[in-house]
């Protein structure tokens, strides 16, 4: 590589598009080439990405004029990516896609829990889930990598090992969420006097990223229950697993430990001491890092497993950059370094 | 009175709507008639009011169906009350305006700071302005009153000593307010992510609540700044006041201390101890209470007079019931006493 | 009754004092006598309950100094009241404890979940648990009552239809709490910088107030994870059920209105539109209900009950006054109707 | 410069330390080789700052086992530094203290502002003030670098064009702050459900700060109030000028956009359009740069200046690892290119 690497994003008013650009601008090999919006073309991007001002001095350009580069990110509204993949994918020999378009391998599950048929079920084979800590080898030669779901996510790492060991009987994730999942554009519910302090189960049950959970992990047993908490950015899963055998926390230790130890973005947190013994998003904001810990019940034998991201970068722009990185060849963390803040 | 007052309310499904039908669910000596709303004619107020559910089962009304009462609060949206103003006087003996409407006197004023020509500028004469501890007299017998701006009523209250001592040489306030002031329709600038935490200057100069304050405390040197914080309701007025002469700190108390010493609802907050020494919103929240407090800069000499309101209750719907408890000769507190809450 | 009962608080300086003080000063049949702390006897209670300024005189009184009155809060650290209890009782015809010394009956469960042997077991058979929507009989002729634990009551309210039908197989608290829950003592986890923001589980497993659901409910299988979010006052707890048999949405709507019917301070909260579909604490800050709400996951058959309070109200203070209302055969809801506030 | 630059940083645990830590860590020519902690020693750092978990492995040393290095940071409990600064001298060419001992020239307005002698009046002329936008070129140079104060950094670069000019006949700073401000220490007053929402004016005049902003811009009438309220971090000076002769907007823009043409860490923010259209401290958390936005009242001619900080970053270690690349002959930016996020 030679530094050169040109990456354009589409559809970049969104808090996806906004994260992708403040990671490009820093990565050390990506150049940000151009970043579109139907509606805001020729504005200055940092009008909508204030933090940026001063840091990329393009504007947004209408995504008619998109140019051929290296990388292309789109950052669209539900089902628009699938719709104009073709287009896409011939102007740039390596397309990210962060929408839930193609995720599911299986059109018929998408049908099942997006209610339409896919627009473009051909492609959905070739597409590779760009989760790193599931399955890199695939994502090295890929040509259309799929985003994750931020939701999808936090239960992949938190339940990954105990899938992968046969210990879940049952899995009931109870995640709690920043109002930035929603996105950008403002509604009723997202009105900052309704908003502010809310405690806001959304969806008791039935979350369509269970599918990508489904497909990740296998057939387990998984309920998911998602409110939303006076939050930002953030997500913690609780998941509450009911093993299929006793294991002691020696073992699940061992688990985690081994599951994750060559897993950079991958923290075991499960101390002792101290205020921060278990997984909190608080200290994620802005960084790729996904923490998890865990916990046994002495009683009933319950494992409670958190695990916490940020949605926008782990959950989303992160790990499409990570996924970028491998499957260019270049080392993974490139441009992904960033710590996180403590206090914030 | 026997108890039964009827009370309608033109315009509820905002927060000050909300408010009102709060405090006149609560009030002994009044009963909720009607609470209107083109949008929402036949849903349970409890659906945009949910601290309400199983205290009041009304619907709201379409306004075309509005019966006649004893008293009738108006809250729509600017300039509409105006428009309508005649009928709705003939709907009820007296009726409480709390839009900005009918808070200036000098209909040249209004067209000054509102850029349009005043819609009834033949009631501005009768239309007697709702903030109780600048003059209740007019108040006694009003059949038209006003209601407040909440920044205009934290600086009147801050200011009203020392205008009327003729100590303000110069006055500039610096507001702090929460995002209720903006009312309950959702807005780009209100979308929670964007607006949680943010320290946003919207009215760097030229607030229109000004004008309220100069008619109530004449001409002074007054500028006003306004910042929005991460706060939902709540005001802080802080006025940093040029003295036309020095003044020290017991000639300041005993001026707050007298000018207050009837008021029920004003409180002097300067203690030297606790973590509660000076005016602070946070613990206003559903009071109709106005805490005062002050400071003399040692060196410069300038006075730093705090103020803090509920910008929902003491700045609109508590001080408009505490102008109708004046009106209709009874008990100025009635309905008045929730004292706030701490923690909060 | 007269209105003259008059009520004495021990230990005035935490947040369940000062809830306790806000109450009984605006309840309509009490008088407030005398309120106690050894550390600030002599200051004015606005100092530590700064709502509270204007509205009530007292000063904090020592201890010792403690006058006989009708009935005797005691908002003691854990422990403490148990050791003192006979010198309250002389004190007072009614005594209710807020503390967790005297809500298990049994002196073996306490030391299970306490660590260590209970000070006064012989008086444990007397106390009765104050919880009226579980039992309010006992409360009529009570002497002694216990407050109850802010997550038990989430609990009890979320699990009290489905425990009395026979429907719990097994049952997974998921609580979300706010940081009035740890008291008025600061700490390094309770400093502003690491609170604020924090999505701690501070309680993987093992909570102790689930002794006192057991107690309440039967021998259920219950699991319970506490987490600390950004919030000051509120309980929710998402409690997830396995049923002993399916139940379909009809017939858990019939349930819960049935069991709760009669309850002034339980509201059922499950509506199909707007934006308050289901419990929140937020709007029930200041507020005695209870918001209870349900769903069931069509794949699974999973229940999950949502239940909503202001831990230092119905969790607290407020089902303590209620109970006080009940022992002295008063209208139960007697100084409880605020409505809380919205937005808040 | 050959990348092995070692640096030590003595009092580790709080969070200037922390943000050092970070800094350091990210810092392409920079080892961070010890980090003291007298209570702490032998912890893994990532104890109190969770954010370095995974990425710095140190654990603190006792302060007694410091080594040489090539630049130490001080942060330590003021009038510690100067205490031992001959110490430190030896130990490293290059010390920088973060805290207040060695920012203000003279002694004897340390001690009209300290209310103490200074412990080391002889290092005070040889300190050079690490503020670089005031002044780099004695920083090329320095062997003794002292921090800045956030509230004066804030004040500083908010009055500094308009102080050259000779514009200022009076300046009053509404400086509005976070809790972070007071440091990693609980305290009562930090409590959160007592610091949680407050808008607390914990210093209505006199702040000390002010002494290093008149030694910055020479003598002028300054009056500062500092409100804390509910922000971790972040300050907003919201700096209201009265100008020494009337001066329009083209000509302030020119101004400001000439004192910090060449300063790649201040930017200008005055927008026409969109939501940030003036500082925000909110997008700046993690940031080493500097909103400066300014207004013009078009009625009074007082000019408002707006700026925006992190208190830590900006306020505190990123302008003294600024301060340590200038005097290392460094590019200046280089480790202090993280853009800060949004939303946040």
């Amino acid at each position: 590589m030679t530094g050169n690497t040109t990456v354009s994003i589409v559809g970049g008013t969104g808090y996806t598009g906004g994260e992708l650009a403040r990671l490009i601008h820093a990565h050390p090999q990506t150049n940000l080439q151009e970043i579109t919006s139907r509606s805001e073309a020729g504005t200055p991007i940092y009008r909508k990405h204030p933090n940026l001002r001063g840091h990329i001095e393009h504007c947004f350009v209408d995504p008619v004029e998109l140019q051929p580069c290296d990388v292309l990110f789109l950052c669209m509204p539900h089902g628009e990516a699938a719709q104009q993949i073709d287009r896409y994918i011939d102007l740039a020999p390596l397309v990210i896609d962060l929408s839930a378009d193609f995720r599911l391998r299986d059109a018929s599950v998408y049908k099942q829990w997006y209610k339409e048929d896919h627009p473009a079920p051909a492609r959905l084979a070739s597409a590779v889930y760009g989760l790193p800590e599931l399955d890199r080898t695939a994502l090295r030669n890929a040509r259309l990598i799929s985003g994750v779901g931020c939701n999808a996510t936090a239960m992949n790492l938190a339940l990954l090992p105990l899938a992968r060991a046969g210990l879940i009987e049952s899995a009931l994730c109870d995640i709690k969420v920043g109002s930035s999942e929603s996105g950008a554009t403002a509604s009723p519910g997202s009105h900052h006097p309704e908003r502010s302090g809310a405690v806001r189960t959304y969806s008791p049950s039935g979350h369509r990223h269970s599918a990508e959970v489904i497909q990740a992990l296998g057939e387990i047993d998984l309920d998911v229950t998602v409110t939303a908490i006076e939050m930002v950015r953030g997500v913690l899963c609780t998941a509450h697993v009911r093993p299929t055998r006793a294991i002691n926390d020696r073992e699940l230790w061992n688990l985690f430990s081994e599951a994750y130890a060559d897993e950079t973005f991958v923290r075991i947190v499960r101390d002792r001491r101290g205020l921060h013994r278990l997984p909190d998003p608080n200290v994620l904001s802005g960084s790729n890092h996904a923490d998890v810990g865990f916990a046994i019940d002495p009683n009933s034998g319950r494992i409670i497993v958190l695990s916490a991201i940020d949605n926008l970068v782990k959950g989303a722009a992160g790990s499409a950059v990570q996924s970028m990185n491998i499957a260019l060849g270049l080392d993974e963390t490139l441009g992904l370094t960033f710590p996180g803040l403590h206090p914030s």
